[in-house]
């Protein structure tokens, strides 16, 4: 008897380049939205090594480093290793085989149009020294998504360009060759993101501004009362600002109590509220998601061996996706020499 | 007792890319070189699919089918198989890997100044659809040079940017991680370039004015029968150009009688030697050349197992050569994370 409900999972790709340990944005920007999805979907996550090396490339052992670190915070969040696929992308050759039959399909003065490489050159100051590896990611991102035969991406809507450029590789090589890659989908969703400590716009590492999924418990504490609020709100009997105060900005993201949170609001807005019985509640929220997050954390990295098993079990299990893709399309680009029969 | 003679030969790479069958521009231009070094040095030949596809994404067939044409002419010309080591290039992903690690050490704009590729995008005319492929394809060629540990590169002059790339790759390599690549050097060697049949500059299958050395003797009577020869030459009574004059170029390159070439120059020049009479010497003496290559051609072309044989087994020791080098390339950046000790 067939069951009913057996039905065949979509496949996500998703993953991070691991050049810090990742922190609360992240957790609201991506983390919660991966575990929420993680058993509706067929889940692979990709450590992106060889893509942090491209802006990275002077410091390997910072990438490395943190490919350990990633992975500890994703057991942490609680992505489940019973249903998710970890990898790490450096030990994938198939995607560096695709990535170079994919740069013959986009042209470089395409590539050059891309807008979050060209916002992003800007960004990181190449000036006219952009690493080739660097230029060219888009391609290298493709394969990514490729290689595992992803359906879906999820995405905020700044990425779109990257899953379009994914697509319209996907048509050529389908198109010139055999209809052997899947087209993958964008899945949109809100991508807040979280301002930092200081109020700068983006929380990272290189900023300085961000509390880790690793951070003890008294450097957290050590953090919020040390954050950024609103800087005319000098007594606790001034008036105060809501707006731009990341204070506010991580209790939205974070306290579950929307009612009692909009009563602080506007006690804090009319003044009588001082900013370290916010930064105390904030605190006590925060801890609230990270204690649990830690303790995980903790047990995961007191066991180095599983998680190294964890990461070998899931690239094996990528790769062999990868593999067959790649040969998927190298026969339909016939360059399988060796599968022929003799007189082909 | 140790033999005194036991030295290690320095390893040479060489290759091509398979767009077409050879021509007797080829034999001249690096053929004959190859056989003359081949128990010199140790001899690995590439078949360059991979960077064929980059001006060819859009024709895999064609590059596929002459994989196997090349093969049969590497073969024919008399290169050893016990001595060469034949390898096809997408059959060895560790090129690729090394491709995209390599990519992040050059910049945009030192590709855009690479003075070969600049004059191949003019002559192919991409105009502004430049393929990426093709753009990056020296760093590519420093991925072929490097996999296999070649010390050594046959080239003309013309190709000495392509090393130079492939050394400050490796430089930069080195120094960044640590000094695990081979720093190739030229094996300078003059490159004579045969004219067409239509006395253009350059012989090509593209252009329709080439011998290949798969052509049949009656296909290179008629080719050669049919030669262009100096235009004012009408009667033979008439003086005659031997300059520029392709019966002549081909009689430079293959006539081993250098004496009575010169008499038959002379003869040519002042008048009273018939075009006729001199494209039935020249037809004698390719065929001198040509014929005991078109019979090994013959033989190896009516064995294609045997032929793929000698495939697979040099891809698979390229394949391990290459393997050992991306190993090592891997260790010095630090991204062997599978292989290291659980607590390092």
């Amino acid at each position: 008897m067939h069951s009913t409900q057996n039905v065949t999972k979509k496949r996500i790709l998703t993953g991070d380049r691991p050049t810090s340990p990742l922190h609360i944005g992240h957790l609201v920007g991506s983390l919660q939205n991966r575990v929420a999805l993680q058993h509706s979907y067929e889940t692979f996550v990709l450590l992106a090594d060889v893509q942090a090396m491209t802006d990275n490339f002077a410091d390997p052992q910072k990438v490395r480093q943190n490919v350990y670190e990633v992975m500890l915070d994703y057991l942490a969040v609680g992505l489940d290793p019973s249903a998710v696929t970890f990898m790490i992308q450096s030990q994938i050759p198939e995607i560096a085989e695709l990535t170079v039959f994919f740069l013959n399909l986009v042209t470089v003065s395409h590539l050059r149009q891309n807008p979050t490489v060209k916002a992003e050159i800007a960004q990181k100051g190449f000036g006219q020294s952009v690493p080739a590896g660097f230029f060219v990611y888009p391609v290298s991102q493709a394969a990514d998504i490729t290689a595992f035969g992803a359906h879906l991406v999820p995405v905020g809507d700044d990425q779109l360009p990257m899953i379009e450029q994914t697509r319209e590789i996907v048509r050529r090589f389908n198109s010139l060759y055999a209809p052997v890659l899947t087209e993958p989908k964008e899945l949109l969703s809100a991508v807040p993101r979280l301002m930092g400590l200081d109020g700068e716009a983006k929380m990272s590492k290189s900023l300085g501004n961000a509390i880790f999924l690793g951070d003890s418990a008294d450097k957290v504490a050590q953090k919020v009362m040390g954050m950024y609020t609103d800087p005319h709100h000098l007594r606790a009997s001034d008036q105060g600002r809501v707006e731009g105060n990341p204070v506010f900005a991580y209790l939205d993201a974070f306290d579950p109590d929307k009612a009692a949170l909009e009563a602080m609001k506007e006690h804090y807005r009319r003044g009588g509220l001082g900013d370290v019985k916010v930064k105390k509640h904030l605190l006590e929220v925060l801890e609230g998601v990270l204690a649990p997050i830690r303790a995980r954390r903790a047990e995961y990295a007191q066991d180095r061996g599983a998680v190294q098993q964890l990461l070998r079990q899931g690239t094996a299990r990528g790769r062999a996706e990868a593999a067959q893709t790649m040969q998927e399309a190298r026969q339909a680009m016939g360059l399988d020499y060796f599968s022929e029969p003799a007189d082909r």
